[in-house]
């Protein structure tokens, strides 16, 4: 049996690799796991031997010690990899299947499943709907940057590539279905994106870039990112992306440059909770900024699409009511403009397979637009390190260097 | 001409019943009318002889003094009547049909008319989207709470009731078509309400109660409606309705002793900003309490309606964030849980007609459910008086003695 | 281990109850099983104690010879049962749960599963997508008009009852929720009944009376009922129905006399291929009659649900178009007024939750409607052929006496 | 007043320019005027200065003579124009404004346009629901391929292009929002297409190549297209289609050819009644072949949308079934598969303002996939006989030699 590479979170700005113990079809006891999934039996698992595996903006709240992430954790939800041993009631997955992994951990049996809420299942985290691989308070199922990762029902979670050799072709790309590009595609889905659409992306990270490729896709018309770092805006217009720099003052102003009107059809919240101001408060945080701008700018009749992380708790936060999770809206602002709201994880299998399809026949670009970067596994820390201090880029992890 | 008795807000805590001018196709200068409406020329619009005009919780808020309503606002935006004249653009409403009027004025010509967004309608409000006959920064509509109203565009707007005696028998069921029972509707399928759902209703006022109907209609399993009132739980459990009252304490407590699980599937804020708190905190304004707890009691995977009002600002609220209306949410409980909200007027056209048919033919009793209570125009100081104090009752005016 | 007593397809016009046997969690050679399903394992599988099992319309397709299902087949795919025992795949269905069995087969596993389409999922039938129990060219699932009946993929399939007693004493409407009740809700449903509607729906037997209890469950104001035979349309009566008698001639001036005007805002065809004609035709199979009617009769930019069979092809057909499946259908009545048609099974486990919550919280009487009739097991012959002559009746057999 | 000349319906295979009167706001008497809008008062109306007008494929049914069109009809119903004159009741649209005209007549104050169904507008033909300019048996509104044209109705139905200069730079493109781009759309969406589908699209003709832009549009994986006409299967393959030449034999091995399997996700039949058979019956009209086609290619699931026109009933068809519009249909082949069917006009308003957004903003260019080609309207009568020839051309008449 082979050992067990992994990317463990150490600390507040520490992440180091290390050996854990290669998967087996139990999950063991270990940091983060909850008292009761220790000792779960996964007969309708599979082991993968990792392809590739992300590093990714909310990996960044536990490492910036944003959490209450134990020391110890193996981290990691964007898993990409060849089946390496399945278990006893795994039926159609088979060894050498090439297959994306959605983070969320779904049964594919509770009713949130059956009705394709698979990022709110019932049955894999004891403490509440809804989990992922390596993550803080989700059941302590181990993180997938490593050489190896056990995914649970497996013939429910996995998607399988239709001809691997094609697939390894476009790695780059496909190592984006299991989180960020559905992510991205779920924010504009909900947001309401369609033909013709105008768009505004809060953040130019990976997973704004990832919602901008998607409203392309979508037949957006027109897509304008938002963000305060020149690079990632930069990134953004790579591709034919309208940009606004927040750290410039009102989005509104900016949009109304662009389109003639300071409002757009659909809007994009791909921040989350640790937003800065805009303007002269872009060096502070403030996190319902985010939140109020995308009311601002978003006409009478449209929706928001909210895929950046809120929590319920911050203990990190600036202010005693962010630390527990209350952030001051203004909620008239929508009412006044009747906007619907979707938020959440990106249940990925509704989205993974039509987006590889559209991966697969070249009509999408995401690993060229989010700035794909493989680096090897040893060189997370650095990758971790680079990301937070905002490069635009999306690391990813090559674990046995089987990326061209 | 005959003269035009109608209700008059004088300033906070006062209103009167006083003559204004007969309606007439052009919109005359007044109180609140907007400058830029004023000598709007009306063609398409028709004259109705008020048969019933009811007292809407909303208008409460411009009573209390809430808002910014100018003295001499003539109240009113839940009509139904007979078509008195029409002007010469009116070609399939004719002189002597029974209709409903949508409390969302709309012009039937826009983009967000044609994509049946009439709460937003952009051509009838120079401030803003959407608008309202009888309301503060609305444009200046004239109110209906009056003998004879004014409706513009009124092919698009009038809904025809089909048999003129039939509709006069069921008069107050029908007069809740032109806003509360859209209303309440709409809450419920914003909330996901449908075959075997379980639901939370926050508020069991007039509109809460019509959420109620309108969840049954829709097919609910369990309807539990909440309040402080006793008297409203009363009228709420009259029908069929289970019931929290929210001054003893927690509704969740009280949701599982009921459910036997501390959620429901669906939620509806039907009480807006100037809720109050639960438990020790009921007497005290607590405007984000019922957002709070409606997310608190959805399941994972569900939606929030909310029908109620939020305000762009609230010169008249309990602090300072609240006065520019911001409310101190705790929106990470709503996204763990992949919830999604629905805002704003309910755009009424998308319903009435259904609902319209299902009063018709005996499936629904709304006028019983929210205990409809005809008094004649002249009593309408009492009406506002005693709805304000609580009553569970929803005042119907009368003004020309046509209901039986 | 205990025998089983199960109800066998003979040949034409002849069902006798024998016994085959005791269920494993292997699929074995036998009549009608598909020579590619044959050993397959099943350790996912549950075996139940089957409490309710009803014999179904397209039972008789095959009883009435119009099939190929050979001599032999185990019928009956209608089933709620106990769980006996469960297979070591199986984690959270128990031994000693009450459930109700979708007719559909279905893996939880494939792409369709994953979409909700499991009428058509891909894993079940070696022949084409789509599968039930006991059925001809079905992939050789062994029928549970029996004792005992293997359920395959039980996690997935199977709907827990969450009370058992509370269960057993609605055990009658709950038997509805394997086939008949979500397949007429489906046809309701994808005939966009809603709150309001006018439905014509063509059948009262058992599918087209749970169309009619779903119609009304869905909020529609006149559900319309059309049958040759008088104690069907009884029945629809019985319930709040209006009947249209198509032997009497033209559904349409009858629907007019109903309504005052000659169409319907949705349709369902609850007969499928072996339809009769209408008026002097009545007497006659005229395959198409039903499918020409309910374009005839519904409204311009209505809906027509087919919860009716259809086949491929009809070696019994009375003419040759007919027996290879092809029927002389107007579609440019319903093009021209731009009609669209939801066909094939309905995916039970859509709605079989749902519609056991209205079950168990007494917002339905699908039992009194449908005149669920409880027999016992060795009657089933006497069932097969008084449901054949047109009985009222929905006969639900009941193996081991359970039903009070 | 300007003379108006216009192309008129001769007789079978004979078209000419002539003469006809210059609009006015009122129906007057003429040929294929209904007697019911005779005398109908259009003060709603607009009178445009023709820019485009373009022949359209169910233009041919009528020149081909396989309808009851009378001599003398003024045909055309894909009308771009600037707007010459406006009736006193039209208060949005202004003189100047350079617009598209939905070929779908609609009054936008019926139940029907309330609710998008602009394509079954109640109030604009006396016959049945529904019409278009310039065809027979629609009421008998004066068709557009003219120097002038008169539209009803016109704050409802006309979508002003925003930036006059732009539109006229992209005129060619914008030509197509009146019919066939969005008939095409419409096909893909009620067909599903979505990102990462696979689509089989039935008629190479103007329509189905409109469908295949609007799929990729929308995000479609693969596109397959499928003509006898070798010149219009290169005319998709210019654009990146797939082809199927029917005349080749079986479309399904075809497509297993292309895509390793012989299904597709969605098909579009872009044919209608005039379908030839396939193979060896290429040369044969055979009205259901492209029905059961897609029936047969579409996977278990899918769907189908049918833009291509069916009628109720067809003189000139080659048999008695088919003169009285009923097709032999293989619906069984569709049931097992669990298909679902749209039919009819595409309701234009329900896309033509996105897919506007797409051409200003360069997503699409359907000009281009088109073949879009400029004639004077003086050649109007050989673009037609082109045009039935099965040039892989769409003619656009420039009656005032407007367009670059």
């Amino acid at each position: 049996m082979p050992g067990n590479r992994a990317v463990i979170y150490k600390g507040p700005g520490d992440v180091a690799v290390e050996t854990i113990d290669y998967p087996s079809l139990e999950l063991k006891d270990g940091p983060g796991v909850n008292p009761a999934n220790v000792g779960r039996q996964i007969p309708h698992g599979a082991i993968l031997k990792v392809v590739a595996s992300n590093i990714c903006g909310s990996d960044q709240h536990m490492v910036r010690g944003r959490t209450t992430a134990p020391s110890g954790l193996a981290l990691g939800h964007e898993i990409t990899g060849e089946v390496a041993e399945i278990g006893p009631d795994v039926e159609f997955i088979k060894v050498g299947d090439l297959v994306s992994v959605p983070f969320n951990i779904a049964c594919g049996r509770c009713v949130n499943c059956k009705d394709g809420k698979t990022g709110v299942c019932l049955n894999v985290n004891p403490d509440r709907p809804g989990s992922a691989y390596g993550y803080v308070d989700m059941g302590g199922w181990v993180g997938g940057q490593a050489e190896y990762a056990l995914v649970p029902y497996a013939d429910w979670n996995l998607l399988k590539f239709p001809d691997k050799d094609q697939a390894l072709e476009k790695i780059r790309d496909l190592a984006m279905l299991s989180d960020i590009f559905p992510t991205g595609y779920h924010g504009a889905v909900t947001a309401g994106v369609g033909t013709g659409s105008t768009v505004y992306i809060a953040g130019a990270g990976p997973v704004g870039l990832a919602a901008a490729t998607s409203a392309f896709l979508l037949g957006a018309a027109v897509v304008i990112v938002a963000d305060l770092q020149k690079e990632r805006l930069e990134q953004a217009r790579s591709f034919g992306c309208e940009t606004v720099d927040v750290s410039e003052g009102d989005p509104k102003d900016q949009i109304e440059r662009i389109l003639g009107v300071p409002e757009v059809d659909s809007a994009i919240d791909a921040v989350g909770f640790e937003a800065h101001g805009h303007g002269t408060d872009a060096q502070t945080e403030r996190p319902a900024t985010v939140l109020n701008t995308v009311m601002d700018v978003t006409r009478a009749g449209g929706a928001v699409g909210i895929p950046g992380l809120y929590v319920t708790g911050d203990p990190g936060a600036a202010d005693d009511a962010a630390k527990s999770g209350s952030l001051s809206i203004r909620l008239g602002l929508g009412w006044a403009k009747s906007l619907s709201f979707t938020t959440g994880q990106c249940p990925v299998m509704r989205y993974n397979r039509q987006l590889m399809q559209a991966i697969l026949h070249d009509r999408t670009q995401i690993a060229k637009n989010v700035n794909a970067t493989v680096i090897p596994l040893d060189e997370a820390p650095q990758g971790y390190s680079q990301f937070d201090q905002g490069a635009a880029r999306k690391y990813v992890l090559d674990p046995h260097g089987l990326i061209k």
